[in-house]
């Protein structure tokens, strides 16, 4: 992957690079998903090869990090590499979102995958529920938890395969582990190619790479601006990317979006995922004239084997647009995505940035997660949150709780 | 349709609040789209009604105002309401877009609507042309435009119907015109409820019925604080609701991102659409504990017919979760929604308002838009734009035409 910066990097940062460097290279020692890119996929490659080949569908059961990953890796791939089995997800207690997934898998030819981390989220059990007590052959499920967990226990009681999420691995930065590979080997994804592009980011990053100064430059500037561009959008020019851009909306929000550290302020950058060139028709007006609180960045695919194409027709009255003939849809993309970029350029005071991947395929999709998952711990430090926990979301799981009991007691 | 607002309302406005409902009455003259819901629909009723029964898609070539408000009525009711019609919608030049849409209709099953305002947009014409080239019978279009443009003169030479966009209507709001109401009458929707929901929400506002405080209120509080509160949230709890959000995120996006009338300034509000649950597992912890930038609307459907429920299995070890038996998943999601806007309320310090509908039909969808372009209205009068223009997209457009001339001369 390429990324250019077209803003100006901060100067006289050489000391705080360092530190933050320092501080990231210390990191790797109690945060999980540094190790991820390196680690031992033998068992779970041996474990998708005894699949049999009547089993058609994946079914996911989970919720944000449980689902969001492996979501956005194979909804990229789709389009280009045909899946060898087909992958769903269960990720909403909303009734239309379960009756739609219903309607589109054979119980028979399917199997669950149950992810919580916890092993107590009320949608990912709830659903559970529904479906065991219409498929409950121990064989047709697949859990994953942390050890320990009441799923753990309620796993092994009825004899179902239990993998565990590895330690310090939270939800939104578990898509490089068992969390996210599971789903994706098992309907033919090249899990090795996707470790191996999260490598070559990493590398880069640590070994003096030219990554190294690009995230630090760019997470300085972040940083440093924060509460004046409170806003990160991410715009896409591709469909494929359209999963990944809510992945990042998770990664990002949650993560940064806290209390600072030691101080009751509320800090945060709202992540927002676009796609080109739709959303041309609907954010670009906002991005060029409205206020001066967003940050830019564009992701482009280099190279997309695409020939569909506009024909060499003439048709009256429209002539004005024959300069359209001839030229593929993916070019035109592209030339559409450049033209965005240099019209925000030069209306000036919008710090844009481009990232180009080089195609469809498992290590780009690899770097590309590895590099928000990078920039998303640097930038955490530089606003002072805990980047890794999420209390925020207790609150309202609480006051459900005893909604549900208060129910219970009404019944 | 119920609104309640969970903030403190402005005091000492009443002036304000006067001439500010003057000012829309004042509108009603020159901007098309108020008049929309007392428009006579005769011709379309006649002209959809003429349609023969082996036309089975309807596919609309169009992108922004011209595909997402048809696109948000037709998601929103298809779940309930099973359409005469399947709808597709080619809305970008991405090839995998095309194609995805392609694998799904029959050509010589289909009509086709080519929706460009300027009857120029170089992804509507684009993709017109590929597919004029494969199918070239005149009835099977129908054509909607400004009178004179173009594509107007273009469906006339070759024969084909064409309708034409009311005066004064620009495309993010022409949704209640013949933009929105022929894709949608032509799938089975009852375009008269619709309308009849739109002019609901019109009396109420402007015969005093009870929106007209609310919105008022509404309105000033977020012109008033819209530097501090610069990000608007929509934060649906239901499924159906998903392309309603993409229609509000240009709706408001567009209309207030601008620079302010007679003065230099850039102003705006960012739109975010948000889904429940799902993004509580997303984006909550960012909404509870990241900076207090965000207003919040939270959209709930009252009346849900569905009895999907949660069986009364007692599992090992998931105890805990028993109190979750013998629920209606609707019953849950609308427990989740209330939980969590309760948490928000502790939270403090978030602008909160809760829009409930009363169920899945045209009248209650058409009240909410109608309900949000009067909002949107009655904003940007109040932050000082013109409401109603974009001319912030230009510049990447005349970029793009010289880039492709630039490719032709280098052929």
């Amino acid at each position: 992957m390429q990324n250019r910066l077209h803003f100006k990097r901060c100067s006289n940062v050489t000391e705080q690079k360092k530190l933050l460097f320092k501080a990231l290279e210390e990191e790797q020692n109690t945060t999980g998903y540094y190790g991820l890119p390196s680690q031992n996929i033998d068992e779970l490659l041996a474990y998708a090869n005894g699949f049999e080949d009547n089993i058609k569908n994946i079914v996911v059961l989970g919720i944000g990090g449980s689902s969001l990953g492996a979501k956005a890796i194979y909804e990229f791939l789709k389009p280009v590499k045909k899946p060898s089995r087909k992958l769903f997800f269960f990720e909403s207690t909303d009734p239309i979102n379960i009756m739609e997934i219903l309607s589109k898998i054979a119980l028979d030819k399917a199997h669950f995958l149950v992810i919580s981390k916890s092993g107590g989220t009320v949608e990912t059990i709830s659903i559970f529920k529904y479906l065991y007590a219409q498929q409950s052959s121990a064989s047709s499920y697949t859990f994953i938890s942390d050890e320990n967990s009441n799923l753990d226990k309620f796993a092994q009681e009825i004899g179902s395969k239990i993998f565990y999420l590895p330690s310090n691995v939270g939800g939104r930065f578990s898509v490089l582990s068992v969390v996210g590979l599971l789903p994706l080997v098992l309907c033919g994804v090249d899990i090795k190619s996707l470790l191996k592009g999260a490598s070559l980011v990493k590398e880069s990053f640590f070994n003096d790479g030219y990554l190294k100064e690009t995230l630090l430059d760019k997470a300085i500037f972040y940083g440093k601006y924060h509460t004046t561009y409170n806003i990160n959008c991410l715009f896409a020019y591709s469909e494929t990317l359209r999963y990944f851009s809510e992945w990042y909306v998770q990664l990002w929000g949650e993560s940064l979006g806290k209390r600072q550290q030691n101080s009751a302020f509320h800090v945060g950058v709202t992540p927002i995922g676009l796609i080109g060139p739709k959303d041309q028709h609907s954010f670009l007006q906002l991005l060029s004239e409205g206020t001066r609180d967003k940050s830019v960045t564009f992701i482009k695919i280099k190279e997309f084997h695409n020939e569909l194409s506009i024909p060499n027709s003439k048709l009256p009255h429209l002539e004005s647009l024959n300069m359209l003939n001839g030229i593929t849809f993916h070019d035109l993309i592209t030339m559409q995505s450049d033209s965005v970029i240099e019209a925000l350029l030069k209306e000036g005071e919008i710090p844009l940035d481009e990232i180009v991947i080089e195609q469809v395929d498992e290590q780009s999709i690899g770097e590309l997660i590895y590099y928000y998952e990078l920039l998303t711990s640097l930038v955490g430090r530089l606003i002072n949150v805990n980047t890794y926990d999420q209390p925020g979301v207790e609150a309202g799981k609480i006051i459900l709780k005893n909604k549900l009991l208060q129910r219970l007691k009404n019944d």
